[in-house]
């Protein structure tokens, strides 16, 4: 269940975290967008307990992120496999930035395990801001300008 | 205190978590970021406990995101200020990636209640993934490559 608190907030971060926060949910957001789609497939890639994952995949299918899709193997009962939705495949930038972040910041001893590559090319890709030209734009000039609707 | 056990983990995306996942985290990033440095600050704009802020705020300083400085007002005991990091302004754009997507996917009624623009040309921003040669490339191309680091 998501944090009812949060995702009610006027602020989107909040909203999102409120979806996303809790413990394992980004991890498997991970193994999601790796491919990843059976439950114990899940399980197994995190070492996560059975009822923690399936009430953070009951959020994620709540929220849009992720749907159900029964499947069956040969002899065995149907089960549920996770797909990520157009709006659970759009978190790759979240996740692509909190990974390029802890490779620069929190580095490991061998080098980063994974890394973000153009498809085709090949060339090694960073997450960042780009302006309505498909320009990208430095930090030093992103500003957070409060709208209309910022509450009072 | 961050949670030892992912900040060994092998995965970026886990160390990262491990710091910046905890409760309240990005939120008082969030603050930081729209400029809040006051303790007094920070828990006045987040209705924090006092004892997890400073908890919180142990963390980031232990991790480079913030340093601590201390000031002091006329006629009051010396306090701290906590101010970002370099490492701890390029988590703008994780912040940034999940207003992002907490607009898009979790709408305010009122529309976003913060926008990113390009100081100087005031053009809309967004989060995304650039090539080495500073282009754009759509998430339909963008492939995540297990690398020798990657554990097996």
């Amino acid at each position: 269940m998501a944090t009812a608190k949060l995702t009610g907030s006027s602020c989107s971060i909040a909203r999102s975290l409120g979806v996303l926060g809790e413990r394992w949910t980004f991890l498997i957001l991970r193994e999601a967008l790796m491919g990843t789609t059976r439950f114990g497939a899940f399980r197994e890639a995190l070492g996560v307990a059975p009822d923690v994952l399936a009430a953070r995949l009951a959020t994620l299918v709540e929220y849009g992120v992720m749907t159900r899709e029964p499947y069956r193997d040969e002899g065995s009962r149907p089960r549920d496999a996770y797909l990520l939705t157009p709006a659970g495949r759009e978190l790759q930038v979240v996740l692509g930035s909190l990974q390029q972040w802890g490779d620069s910041h929190l580095p490991w001893p061998d080098g980063p395990t994974v890394e973000r590559r153009a498809r085709g090319t090949g060339r090694p890709l960073r997450v960042g801001f780009i302006d309505d030209g498909g320009r990208e734009i430095g930090l030093d000039d992103v500003e957070m300008v409060r709208t209309a609707a910022y509450p009072t």
